[in-house]
């Protein structure tokens, strides 16, 4: 007889398995259809389990941020991007000690950077792939001028065994909703459209051109030269995507598990996941009366304050009055956070409890 | 030859040693000075090892959130109180788990709590003592009405082997500077001495009365009728502690030591330490434009924003222009987010790295 999920103790982050191979299946075809390389970002599950499953439905290879995550996925996957400006001594390293059957790519933006990886990669001569990454509005990391980038790029050829591979960007200044993109997008593709000629006339055609996040995911084949898209975040969704209409609340996979222990004080529920378990994220774009995170069931309520092991649900534009012990499920803000906030993910089938994994990829 | 810090791989929380030590000696002194018993919260630092450097101090006991932290605990501490509604079958028989030797103490604020606690003690015919909740202006959990709490404490003596042992509050709303708190203070004091004439009165004298936190540390003597303090974050210290005066910015033990990985976008650099390393905790009391940190040797540098593995160092009022490959320290807002958020920390004596101790108490 399968255990109930009402069993479990809390708080713990549960998986819908249906939801997620929805969401795995949907973005896969969205590939498949548009002929764009599907290169999912780990840092949203953190599990070879799930990144396993991403490379049986046609996945390229993985992103990853950090040299943990690279070394965990390397058990399952041989083509990885660290999508992360490989400096530190440390970093470089253990990014060049990756098993020799795994291609690396990185991406990067200073000179620096770009000494220190060719350093370490020269003395095992192990080739590793670039992308120089341009800054096309979000303004985090990488050339905000073209012409900067392409001098990079030389350099980069004249570094064996560093290989030029292409561009790459990360459009997460994007993040109105789904419909009111448009302009934004327009933008973007002719900066894309503008990047790639330069690099063209330079004598530098990239083979790869990599950007794209969840918000954007469904429009990726709208923009200009792109090859390669990296969104993360789809394999469970969240609060802040299904606002922004880039999924629906049905599409939310994880929800973090949670007990009502108090009703003390009135016109409130106090549950027992606070920022050290669901985080402390905004809503983006939105404002801090939307909380951090609301219910499954009762999509009204939100957790409109966290302190570390305290989440305090509103009560006061529902008729809904829990009690003590009764148990609830949060659709986080933002779900990565809450994926590397827990050790353990446990997968429901229904209301079933059917497994568990590990966030393998977490710490450091 | 000891190893300097610069070495360390990054992000990675560095502890100072000598600032921890002076810590933990102020707060055990002024305990001693005010006959108060010092039950520090293990939140913050989740480690045995300066759980015992605070009990060698004097401190009566351990407070602790989650049966994990108590299990932890319970290897260095046989005092300790679970500040934290034992709400739901698996909580309750953790914490009445724990072994024989540990006098275990919970805080709850509900008949369904006691009822809970009580049945799953019972079996195992193991005496709990209780501290019955107040609300004294905090409003997360807690009777806002004496008589509830009262008409609760007097359930509890029916309920053997629980044990009726004292009133416990969190003033986790008195926020405001130190030299700006006193009539805060005094309506505090005003309630709790109100509150405790009416369990006398009640022939529910309480053996201990329970509170206090980091922000309010230097007041508790004030406070009328406290008998007990519970600081967490007085080990580490950190920004918010320091911008309302109850440490100083040298007694900011724990920084974040992070690498700046890139500078390619103007007017600012951006450190490996983010969202997942740092957190994403504002001030307390202060607003967003205060950011999430700010460096040791620069206060003027703030980390204006995070994503989840970059902080953006704000550098439009500094003259100070690192380049990539430079190391920073960040003495984060909010320390008990980052050391959740991390498995190991590393202790320093001056610049060398003297020692490294597990997180011992994260996860669940």
């Amino acid at each position: 007889m399968p255990q109930p999920f009402t069993e479990l103790e809390t708080p713990v982050p549960v998986v819908d398995l249906d939801r997620l191979a929805r969401n795995l299946d949907r973005a896969a075809a969205y590939a498949t259809e548009h002929r764009l390389d599907l290169r999912p970002h780990v840092k949203t599950h953190k599990s070879p389990r799930i990144a396993s499953a991403q490379l049986r439905r046609g996945a390229v290879g993985l992103t990853c941020a950090t040299p943990h995550e690279a070394e965990v996925m390397s058990a399952v996957c041989d083509d990885i991007l660290v999508a992360y400006p490989p400096v530190g001594e440390a970093r470089a390293k253990r990014l060049v000690g990756l098993p020799e059957s795994v291609k690396l790519t990185v991406a990067l933006d200073s000179a620096a950077a770009v000494e220190q990886i060719a350093a370490v990669a020269r003395e095992s001569d192990r080739p590793v792939s670039v992308y120089v990454e341009l800054d096309l509005g979000m303004h985090r990391v990488g050339f905000p001028n073209v012409d900067d980038a392409i001098a990079l790029a030389r350099s980069i050829r004249e570094q064996a065994p560093l290989e030029f591979e292409g561009i790459a960007f990360y459009p997460g200044h994007v993040r109105a909703a789904v419909d009111q993109q448009s302009s934004q997008l327009e933008q973007l593709s002719a900066a894309l459209h503008t990047a790639i000629e330069a690099f063209e006339r330079a004598g530098l055609r990239p083979n790869v051109v990599s950007g794209g996040s969840t918000p954007t995911l469904w429009h990726t084949h709208e923009l200009f030269g792109v090859t390669e898209f990296r969104p993360g975040t789809y394999v469970y969704n969240d609060r802040t995507t299904a606002a922004i209409g880039a999924c629906a609340w049905e599409d939310c996979a994880l929800t973090v598990l949670a007990t009502v222990v108090s009703t003390a004080v009135p016109n409130q529920a106090v549950i027992d996941a606070g920022t050290k378990s669901l985080g402390r994220e905004p809503m983006r774009g939105t404002d801090a009366a939307d909380g951090f995170g609301s219910l499954l069931e009762h999509p009204e309520v939100i957790v409109k304050s966290v302190s570390e092991e305290h989440g305090m649900l509103d009560l006061s534009s529902t008729t809904w009055r829990p009690r003590v012990g009764d148990m609830v499920r949060v659709i986080p803000n933002h779900v990565c956070i809450v994926v590397h906030l827990n050790d353990v993910v446990v997968g429901l089938r229904g209301e079933a409890v059917e497994t568990s994994w590990p966030v393998a990829a977490r710490g450091r």
